[in-house]
């Protein structure tokens, strides 16, 4: 089929959009893919719905061949299965709820695990109908705080999601598998870089999980990997705990005025000073700073939890969204000191003169007490000693203050050792392109959907979902691939196979490239053909660098003796071939 | 390619949904095409997804033919553009708004009228780049107050929407009929029987409009026809104004008394012994039947007026919606009447003994009278006199009262006359398949869509808008081709080219038919192969039956002597042939 620029709906800006702040936004809006909407809500253009057309299908042939069928779920959806599974309220803000005229409640789906679990129990009651997994490629909405970076974080998105049911944890395991599978396959056929790292299962419940990163300097996932082979998401990593260390033959705490030390560094110059340790210098690591954070539930409660951990790292707020979820996270307040006197802001700790006075063995605020995996029995710390301008030496852990739990949510740095024993890890930025996961019995046992065993006893089903985000896969191969003057599309999902370039103002020369495109329309070419004759060659080639065909052929004045121009987009290199060679030229090419 | 019915993600029930009034709702549930998931909101299996998907082809091919580019908008949009045409608060209970965590208003689009002009205006600026017609095919939301049988009347459906652009009538005129055409070329693709009514624009503004009828009983649509070949939908139809009459020489009014006239017929039967004409006997068109309507407005003011028509026909509600719209109408109830001693329940009448008393020339009521258009000047009237038990004869219209307007609101009736000439009208339901419509400029003032002309002067654009309702489709298709036994697609919508059904339990059968499918799925069609070894034949007939594969092969027992049946499920006509004919057989099939 051939497409005459000179017909397509389009046009192409000169300008970046103010809004957009990345690549692919900038150059999908300019080159004429899509038109925002709406914060995060976009409209597709000819040129963008194509390649969203190529992905799909590319999406669909895996899915097919990882025996995966497809169904298709409306956007609109009861409250019901969602209260069901706790879902309605966890979502918080995150989703868009709205009523129908009788004042029932409905959402527009973030995701689907819900009803694709009430839609086997439906249709399925016996083992011998499983192992099943069923798919969609549907447009999901989610209530954004902070929709950005165009389609990389929309409102409105078109996602393929999966969901296996089985009824026996390999089962699950082998399904898991297939669409596992299937997402590297897709991936490679799209030529895009991906790490696959163990993920944090969060709001949606479930046991193994893992996401497929894009490696990008913009993602807004932080992983980390060894060189061993260990990748985790960083809300997955979990700090390997230390032995623990003889608490006998310790110094006994000292405390010590300690004025003038804002900082951990202050702090730990003072310690340096006033009480030298005779192996090593005091280090940010050998101090224990005590957070106040403030936990809000789902039903509206909150609470203050001390979290004590090295100096030298801070809490990682996303980390402790992961851990503390479904409660909300936030810094406790000054209000929040206010009204707890106990706690001495800048010299809290654990102990004081008069002893233990946080966690287990006699908290005084009635605060929970929670520790990084470091602090172990028998590790000795310089903390605060919970009163103005004193901080105490050589407290122990196990001996002079016990924690009423431990809980992992300082960051990760460089270096860390990786939790399998691989090796130190690296930090890297990546975008989450694909996600992975066992769900288990999580959904099927609040839906109740079970089958009956080869024994005729009902077992409940096990589930997981996969799910991959088509328009932000888009976004992210043309945030990829892309230069200083526009798209360059890979040829699997370009939104043509070649884009044909007639220039000059010579009726012949256009004569001559209506018979090209038709060769190429002959032999099964998708073509872009520019035939307006009024635009300028410099116009038409800023277009064709701007729209990104990968393949680009210039028919130009040397057309009459059977010579034209082929472009290769992604390499810059032009090259003059006969006319007759540009069939053979587009097989060639990679 | 071929689906194994072992693996497919099916069940067929015996049992009928209990909610399912129509076939088409019937039989997709039982077949295993769809699910409900709320009032008017359906998931779609694969069974269901495949029709669908081939249906939208047939759809895409179409507009393609007719130079229609396609887009995609969100559902979710932005209260603003709905505003600034009026449609926000014109569709009232009918569709569906949110608001986002900020409180911004949104609504899920019923149609995209609105955000195609804006996307226009956005890429376009010259008459050059029109026309322009593109298209989506999108679901869409409406709040109905009664969603029902199944997809015909749902909440969320699938619409393809196309909208032309042009600068000139005439460009439009062209625009529409080449909508016009393309959609007859996909009625008859589908097979589908459709009529081409005169329709109203209501809601939508605009001018010249036409919906795609399916005659069916089960219509919510009545539509009117002339052997002359008027076709209008009711709504549509205008009553042609007879000439006026001499009103020389007409008797004086005569009021008389009318105790027990609580119907017309008593009156006519009252009018007859009292008064009797020379010429002929009363009858109830001879009587003037004066309505009291109830008109809410948007702004929720509201008013009552009357309106006189002949007692022999009622107000067709539908009808006076329509002409009253954007206000909704309803009858006045007890207490308008209470409020308005001046009425005088059955005995309203626009004069008394006393001279006129609704309409222009003497009103004391406050109250607009408005009258059929058979009320001209001359006509006489039996009516009420606007007291207790009397009534008024020989009253004329043009003398003996002025009406303050015309109104066409009384039921259209078989025999009535086409308004073009071209005979007595007959009528008949349908149901609304498609429908086109030239909005003319309406949509591109309110939001300012101009281009400028071949003068350089900025010229408004004039539009068109060409819904065809994809799912509603599906079903009529499936609500006009089914038996007792289940569903007959048409092979064009057909979810799979042939059904292979291998009887008994002898493996070799299994081979034979393993055999077969390959050779078909070689040959390029679609099969489904009913490869389950313990099921009867008899449950494998009834399903092939209710899923409504138009071409059944049956491979039994003869099959090692090279023989299979050929099952014609359209004809119900099963023809034992060879192995080897059996492509032969599907190629020459209708």
């Amino acid at each position: 089929m051939t497409t005459r620029l000179s017909q397509l709906f389009v046009r192409t800006l000169r300008e970046d959009p103010a809004d957009a702040e990345v690549a692919s936004h900038r150059l999908l809006v300019r080159a004429g893919y899509i038109r925002r909407q709406a914060p995060g809500v976009f409209a597709w253009l000819p040129l963008g719905l194509r390649v969203r057309r190529k992905l799909e299908a590319i999406i669909r042939e895996e899915m097919a061949a990882a025996g995966a069928q497809e169904v298709h779920f409306p956007a609109l959806l009861p409250r019901d299965p969602y209260e069901a599974t706790g879902r309605w309220t966890e979502y918080g803000d995150g989703i868009f709820r709205l009523q129908d005229r009788k004042g029932a409640d409905y959402l527009l789906a973030p995701t689907h695990e819900e009803v694709f679990t009430l839609l086997v129990k439906d249709l399925y009651s016996s083992y011998k109908d499983l192992p099943l997994t069923i798919f969609q490629i549907q447009d999901k909405y989610r209530d954004e705080a902070r929709p950005r970076a165009g389609l990389l974080r929309g409102r409105e998105f078109s996602m393929k999601d999966a969901y296996s049911f089985d009824y026996t944890d390999a089962g699950l395991d082998a399904s898991y598998q297939a669409q596992r599978d299937a997402y590297e396959r897709i991936f490679t056929r799209l030529g895009m870089e991906y790490v696959i790292v163990q993920a944090d299962a969060g709001a949606m419940g479930g046991s193994r999980s893992e996401e497929f990163l894009h490696p990008t300097a913009i993602g807004e996932d932080t992983f980390v990997r060894s060189a061993g082979g260990y990748a985790a998401n960083v809300e997955a990593y979990r700090t390997p705990r230390p032995e623990p260390l003889p608490i006998e033959g310790q110094p006994a705490p000292v405390v010590f005025d300690s004025p003038d030390t804002p900082t951990i560094a202050t702090l730990v110059a003072l310690a340096n000073e006033r009480h030298a340790r005779d192996d090593r210098a005091w280090e940010a690591a050998d101090t224990l700073k005590n957070v106040v954070l403030r936990l809000t539930h789902l039903d509206g409660t909150s609470e203050l939890v001390i979290v004590g951990l090295p100096g030298d790292r801070d809490v990682d707020m996303k980390r402790a969204e992961v851990v503390f979820a479904p409660a909300a996270v936030e810094a406790a307040t000054d209000e929040d000191f206010a009204k707890h006197p106990g706690l001495v802001k800048g010299y809290i700790g654990p102990w004081s003169d008069s002893g233990p006075v946080l966690g287990l063995d006699g908290s005084v605020t009635g605060i929970r007490f929670l520790v990084d995996p470091r602090v172990v029995d028998g590790t000795a710390w310089v903390t605060g000693a919970n009163a103005h301008e004193k901080h105490v030496f050589h407290l122990v852990a196990g001996r002079d203050f016990v924690a009423d739990g431990v809980v992992d949510i300082a960051e990760v740095r460089a270096g860390d050792p990786a939790p399998d024993g691989s090796g130190p890890v690296e930090l890297a930025r990546g975008m989450e392109i694909g996600h992975v996961f066992q769900l288990g019995r999580k959904y099927a046992e609040a839906l109740e959907l079970k089958v009956l065993d080869e024994n005729g006893k009902l077992v409940t089903v096990t589930m997981g979902s996969y799910g991959i985000g088509v328009t932000r896969i888009l976004a992210a191969i043309a945030e990829g691939n892309n230069d200083e003057r526009g798209l360059i599309w890979p040829r699997s999902v370009a939104p043509f196979d070649v884009h044909v370039v007639a220039t000059g103002k010579d009726a012949a020369v256009y004569e001559i490239a209506e018979t090209l495109v038709s060769e190429l329309d002959g032999a099964g070419y998708d073509t872009l053909f520019d035939d307006r004759p009024k635009v300028s060659p410099g116009v038409k080639f800023g277009d064709a660098e701007l729209i990104g065909v990968p393949l680009i052929v210039i028919v130009g004045r040397s057309a009459a003796e059977g010579r034209v121009e082929f472009w290769d987009r992604r390499t810059g290199v032009r090259t003059e071939i006969a006319l007759h060679e540009v069939l053979g030229a587009l097989r060639n090419a990679d």
